[in-house]
C-alpha cells in the first residue's frame, strides 16, 4: 500500500476516518430531527463520497449546476435537486433528459421568467418538472424576499409543465458572523422564516411539500426549527479553516488538507511552499480575513499566494527547511476540491484510496 | 459551424484574432531587442497556443511545474524551462526522464540544499542538468538576493551533475504599482539588476549564458535593458482586467472572456450571473481591488462571488434581464484558464476552435 511519502506534492488528502465521522454525525443530526438530509455535492464532486452520504441515510443529493446533476445521474444517483435558479432553453432540454432517467428531480427557480422557459420545454414534452422556489432570508444573492414569495409561488403554481414542490433557501450570511451566537441566530431566522413562508403559502391554497434549508454553519440549528423538512449542508463532509474560525467544528473535524513541500527558505522570516492559488484557491478565510492556510503543528500561516507559491510569514519560533513536507488546512475546502483532478483518501500515513473529482469543472 | 449562442454558459472564450495579435506583438518586441522569448505556458496550459507561440518565434516555453513540463514534452515541445525552484528526489527523477527526451531542459534553483538533491540524481545517472539561479529583485517571494547571488552561484557551479546556465527573476511586484511609470521603473530595475548580477558572476569566473527576466507588465521595458538575453512573459497572450488597470494594454487587447447568463434579477440594484469563483476565481483586481469582473458594454461590475454566483451591483442606468447573456472580463486570466477543462476559440459570433486545457490542474 502506498504511504504519504510516495505522493507527489502538492496533493489533496482526505482523512477517511474524519470524513466518515462527519458524514455519520450530520446524518444522525437530521435523523434525530426527522428532517430529510440532501447533502450538497458541490463540495466534493466525488461519486464515492456521494455514495457514502446516501448509505448513511441521505435522501438524495443537491447539486449546483445541471452538468453536476448529469455526472451524478450517469453514475446511478436517482434523486437529485439542482439547488440553483436554472435558466434557459438549452438547460431545460438537458433537464428533460435527466427527468427521463431519474426517479426524482427538482430544480430551483426564483423568477417567473426563468420558470416559464423550463415550463415550456416540459409542457411540450408532456412532462412535469418539480421546482422549488428560492427564498432570500438575508444573504441578498438570489431568491425572492419572504414577503414576495406568495405572489411568485402563485404564478409558478399556475404554469403548466411545472409542479411547485416547495421552497428552499441558503443562509450564507452565517459565514459573516464573528460569534457562534450570531451564526445560531441566523440559523433560527432561516428556519423560522421559511416555516412562516410555507404556512402563508398553504393558507393561500398553495401546496408546500418541502421546506428546505441549508449551509454547514447553520444546519443543526436550522433543522431544529419546526416546519423545516429538509436540510442541504455541503461543506460538513470536509470542514475547513473557515468552519473552525466560525466555531462550527474543531481542527480535528477537518478531513481535507493539502500536503505541500517547502521549496524555498529565502529569509529567516519567510518560507515558501509549492501550493499557491492553483492549489488552495484565493478564497479568504471567513468570517475575518486571516491568510490562505494554516500549517499543522505551527503557528505560522500562509499570508500571500501566487499561482504556484504559498508564502509563509514565519512566526513564533517556527522553523522550516527546504524539502520538508507540511500539511495545510485551507480556508475553503469546496473550491480546493474543484481545482484538482483527484484526491487521496488517507488514514494516518497509509494512502487507502485515490478518487477522481468526477464533477470537477462542471459549472455549466 | 457553431455560433456563440450554441454554447452552454458559463464558458471561457478566446478571441482568436486578439490572441494571434498578442502573440505576434510580443514576438516582435523580443525580436527587435534581440532577446530570446520563452513565454510562460502556465497562463494558458494549451498545447495549440504553445505551438502558435513557437511558430511566432519563441525559442521554447517556460512552465511552472514538472507536471506541466511533462504535458508539453509529451506533445513534442523540445526546449522547456521549469521556472520554479524544483525540490525533492521524486521530482528529480521525473526531470531525469524529461531530460532524456528533450533537446533542452533547464530548471530553477534558489538554494544549495534543493540543488544538491537534483545534482545527486543526475550525477548518479551520469547526466548533467542545466539549472538557472533565481534572483529576487524585489518581489520577496523566492530567490536569492542580488548581493547573495555570487556566493550561491559559486556553490552551484561546484556541484557535479548540474550546469549553471544562468540567472532568472520575476518582478511580480510590478503588479502592485498604481501608475504605469511605477511599472516601468520596476522593469528597469529588474533588467539592470540582473545584468549587474551577471557581470559580477562573470567577474568571479562563473559563466552566465542566460539572463532571463519576465512578467507581462514589465516585459517590454525589462527586455530593453542591456545584458538581458531572455524574457518569459505569460499573461500577454490573453491579458485581463488587471493588465488593463495596470496600463499594460487596452480592453481590446484582451483575448479571454467568460460568457455568462443572467440567472436572477432579484432587486433593481442587483443582478446575478451563473459565473462564480469556480468560473472566475477569487483573485482580486490588481493593482487595486475592484470587484471580480467587468461586464462588456456596461458600467456595472461583479462585486461579490460565491462558488456559482456572480453578484452584480447594478449601476449607472444599466439594466439586466433574466436569460440575457453577458461577456465578462476577468481579473486574472491565468487562474481562469486553469479552472476549465476546455476553451472555445471565437471570431465574432463564430466558434472556430475547441481546445482542451491540456495541462489544467498540473500543479505537482
Amino acid at each position: 500500500m502506498r504511504r504519504l511519502h510516495d505522493l507527489e506534492t502538492p496533493v489533496v488528502l482526505v482523512d477517511l476516518g474524519v470524513l466518515d465521522r462527519n458524514i455519520a454525525r450530520m446524518a444522525e443530526s437530521a435523523r434525530s430531527r426527522s428532517v430529510r438530509l440532501r447533502p450538497h455535492a458541490k463540495t466534493h464532486k466525488v461519486l464515492e463520497i456521494g455514495r457514502r452520504q446516501v448509505e448513511a441515510g441521505a435522501a438524495g443529493l443537491s447539486v449546483a449546476k445541471t452538468s453536476e446533476a448529469e455526472v451524478f445521474a450517469e453514475a446511478g444517483f436517482d434523486d437529485l435537486f439542482v439547488a440553483y435558479p436554472v435558466v434557459g432553453a438549452d438547460k431545460a432540454r438537458r433537464l428533460l433528459a435527466l427527468a427521463e432517467r431519474l426517479r426524482r428531480l427538482a430544480v430551483g427557480v426564483d423568477s417567473v421568467e426563468g420558470a416559464a422557459t423550463l415550463a415550456g420545454v416540459f409542457r411540450e414534452a408532456n412532462r412535469v418538472l418539480d421546482v422549488m422556489l428560492k427564498v432570500d432570508v438575508g444573504l441578498q444573492r438570489v431568491g425572492v424576499l419572504p414577503e414576495r414569495a406568495r405572489e411568485t409561488a402563485g404564478r409558478l403554481a399556475d404554469l403548466p409543465g411545472l409542479r411547485l414542490r416547495g421552497i428552499f433557501t441558503h443562509a450564507g450570511q452565517g459565514y459573516h458572523e464573528e460569534r457562534p451566537e450570531g451564526v445560531t441566530a441566523v440559523a433560527r431566522h432561516e428556519g423560522s422564516t421559511m416555516a412562516a413562508v410555507a404556512d402563508e403559502l398553504r393558507r393561500a391554497g398553495i401546496a408546500v411539500e418541502e421546506v428546505s434549508v441549508g449551509s454547514t454553519p447553520t444546519a443543526r440549528a436550522a433543522m431544529a426549527q419546526p416546519g423545516v423538512t429538509e436540510c442541504r449542508p455541503g461543506n460538513y463532509v470536509y470542514h475547513d479553516g473557515s468552519q473552525v474560525a466560525l466555531g462550527t467544528c474543531a481542527r480535528e473535524d477537518c478531513a481535507l488538507t493539502v500536503l505541500a513541500t517547502v521549496v524555498s527558505v529565502p529569509a529567516p522570516d519567510r518560507a515558501v511552499v509549492d501550493a499557491g492559488s492553483k492549489t488552495l484557491s484565493s478564497d479568504p478565510l471567513r468570517p475575518r480575513p486571516g491568510g490562505y492556510g494554516q500549517i499543522d503543528g505551527r503557528r505560522s500561516r500562509i499570508q500571500r499566494l501566487s499561482e504556484e507559491h504559498g508564502v509563509i510569514d514565519v512566526e513564533g519560533g517556527d522553523t522550516f527547511r527546504v524539502g520538508e513536507r507540511v500539511r495545510i488546512l485551507p480556508n475553503h475546502a469546496c473550491v480546493v476540491s474543484n481545482l484538482h483532478d483527484r484526491l487521496f483518501g488517507v488514514r494516518d500515513e497509509a494512502v487507502e484510496a485515490e478518487w477522481r473529482v468526477d464533477a470537477r469543472g462542471r459549472v455549466f
